[in-house]
């Protein structure tokens, strides 16, 4: 292909590339919120129609009982392998909301970032896909690979209908190669080819004891508190080495090679450096490990939301019905999420007291991933970055989920390129989530460049 | 007096008394919400027409920097004793508004009890003192005490106005005994005088790492989970044997008499009842005391909300920027509030951990207080009780805090009468608040034949 052509093609399309990926990025698209269902389709119609304007054919909606799934394809490459694009539209909750520097769903470029509510996670990333066959197919006529894609609208929810529909339409979606762009790269100008992905369980933890608030005068004292047994049950869950606290919970982890910790110990990070993305005090974390062994090679378990009684302004005295927390583990291979979740279960049993009622309520869960790093689409995906970056890229895994990787590899036998444009730094699931333009610009050309290396062009 | 014409003047002006009271149950007066400052002075307004109509004199509010206090006097016993009514006409926030089962500013009778918001704390019973005097008057003409009547609206936010306030206008308010109908009965129909209350001291604890919320995968197990810290923060706040684990907590506490501990364990008291008013599973406190010396003469601690992270609908994958506590301390004598505020900051300083930031915010808080028992009021008050009541009453004390008792006691030099008609299990401080309509009725007779027993009548 005549790279320059393609570079220069998208470059001087920025603006219109920029106003197309805004018209998806207005639409309140997040899928845990019931009360959205209907923009959530919109959204999904949305793709649609840019797909359709893209030329990919047989572009259809498959209705679920949840937010449905966009499906189109472009085969006319034949004998030649074919490649399944991944991505989501639906996006993470937005509170609070007024800590948001422009509106969420407002897309607005301050800088060198385009911010939005799924710029990065996962609109921008996904468009860059359309617009990569577009451009590819309008510069240089039928990519050299078959290309279908499917999109969905419930990841941030646990792709709860994505997993049986993979089991159910495996000649549907049948592929060589699967192409996800839904993780970040290491940082800023530094390409990078994601390899292994933790998983996730997600549970609600409650404590509840009387059938109403009660004043905290008039049983103060007398009553068990919610709030404090919720307190002691959190703090029951990790030790003071930072390990999380459940029996079992590391029986399953896959030991680490050394060789393979050492590779992660040579990757350029300092803690000023990941202070300055976490905005956090200080690293911390299980005892022993480094922090991108943290984040990649070790589970772990966070309270994502804790509430109960009065949190309003001012003061209420009152001992709370109930108290709840949000819990969500990060699972390494080859713990399973559903023996996790059953782990959890059973401690809190065994420590709850008999003062109170201790629910569990367990909610989405998905299952971490490794790729074969030595894959002929890993090579093609990191020619493809080298052409377009300059440079080789890292190897590296990610600390977030994407349930469906495992899915794809057990139910369509094809390994999982995960060739991320995000970065770690751009608050995906926080206000103010934005996106780096210039890797969203690269991002397309890498793509368009990644058709032909699939096939040694 | 004649008391039955008391009795049947009451007894057949019960609606009328109802309708009057649920034009001050409707005022949304909730001092703990800026946003209802309105609403609060126009319940002071309402309340000055109705002292007005009722025939008091000298009625008028006094603003504040907060919400205004209302006075008003009818001196026309010269050298009898001048009595004090305090009550309150600011109530408690009315969330979670889902649980109550009529609105809480729409007044309802159902069954014998009436349901509002402000029902027995403390509009209610801050009405019986307008009743009664008003039909007092009416049916007997000039009562044969002098009378004072303060009303406060910001009670329940610390009373922060009424306490400078008090030791300002010393000559005002200068009575003989102070009257506060702001407590509990023991039970229904089982009529008591309350000798003694516990204090507060209310503040605010927070937990900070990062300035926004993490992506949970992109930096879980790499920083401190603020809502992990504070978890265990609260867990250290009591040791397994239910006390307060803050160091110095119990030093000031006055031992209570061996005597009063035996009176206490002689009153009607089943685990039975109390599980029936409180709702909870089960009776669950400090070691070594009864449920009742736990809510009388025991300090205790209480979490009274927790928030933090996301707390909405479904899951969202964050680490949380902040945590926080809402936290209560209820003191017995002879703790001091300011003092409990020093030893809790001081605490957390030192088990506050290095990764995070940890601020302790102090709000309100006032003293705990003991009446002397053996005052000519109390008899007066025990005789008139009887006399409505047709049996002896109890001699209890509260859980609950009305700082104001001490401050009367200090700056007036007056006994506290502590009449108050509510019950333990009428919710006050959560939703469906109600007020039992027989001791509302009662209440206005017994505050009638009072003002006679005071002077011996």
């Amino acid at each position: 292909m005549d790279y320059q052509k393609l570079s220069t093609y998208v470059d001087s399309h920025k603006s219109n590339f920029l106003n197309e990926l805004g018209e998806i990025l207005k639409i309140q698209s997040i899928s845990a919120d019931p009360s959205e269902k209907d923009e959530v389709h919109q959204c999904a119609e949305k793709i649609a129609d840019m797909m359709r304007a893209a030329s990919v054919e047989n572009v259809r909606l498959f209705e679920t009982e949840g937010n449905p799934l966009v499906y189109g394809d472009y085969i006319h490459a034949p004998g030649a392998p074919t490649v399944l694009v991944y991505g989501h539209y639906d996006v993470q909750p937005v509170d609070p909301l007024n800590e948001w520097e422009t509106p969420p769903f407002e897309p607005t470029v301050r800088g060198e970032d385009l911010y939005a509510r799924g710029s990065t996670d996962d609109k921008g990333q996904l468009f860059i896909h359309i617009k990569a066959f577009e451009t590819y197919r309008k510069l240089f006529g039928d990519p050299p690979v078959n290309l279908k894609f499917i999109f969905e609208g419930e990841e941030e929810i646990g792709s709860v209908h994505l997993d049986p529909f993979i089991r159910s339409h495996k000649d549907l979606l049948k592929a060589d190669t699967v192409l996800i762009s839904d993780t970040a790269m290491y940082g800023r100008d530094l390409p990078s080819v994601c390899y292994g992905l933790r998983g996730m369980a997600y549970l609600e933890l409650t404590v509840e004891n009387s059938s109403f608030d009660l004043h905290s005068g008039s049983f103060g004292g007398a009553v068990e508190n919610p709030a404090h047994v919720l307190a002691d049950i959190v703090s029951k869950l990790h030790d003071k080495y930072g390990r999380v606290a459940i029996p079992h919970f590391y029986d399953d982890v896959l030991a680490v090679p050394e060789e393979e910790r050492r590779e992660i110990s040579r990757l350029p990070y300092s803690d000023e450096e990941f202070l300055r993305q976490s905005s956090a005090v200080a690293p911390y974390g299980e005892f022993g490990y480094t922090t991108n062994e943290r984040l990649w090679i070790r589970p772990t378990l966070d309270v994502n939301g804790i509430y109960g009684g009065f949190t309003g302004e001012g003061a209420k005295t009152i001992i709370p019905s109930r108290a709840a927390a949000k819990i969500s583990m990060r699972l390494v291979p080859n713990q399973r999420s559903a023996e996790i979740l059953d782990l959890f279960d059973a401690y809190i049993k065994q420590i709850a007291p008999p003062t109170v009622r201790v629910l569990v309520r367990k909610m989405h869960s998905g299952e971490p991933a490794l790729i074969p790093i030595d894959h002929p689409s890993i090579k093609a995906t990191t020619e493809a970055l080298e052409t377009v970056f300059g440079k080789k890229p890292f190897y590296i895994r990610e600390g977030g989920s994407i349930p469906e990787v495992l899915t794809f590899q057990e139910a369509l036998g094809a390994p999982v390129v995960l060739l991320g444009f995000g970065l770690p730094d751009e608050n995906s699931h926080a206000p103010n989530e934005h996106l780096y333009l210039k890797h969203f610009f690269d991002g397309i050309k890498t793509v368009a460049v990644l058709y032909d290396k699939l096939v040694g062009k």
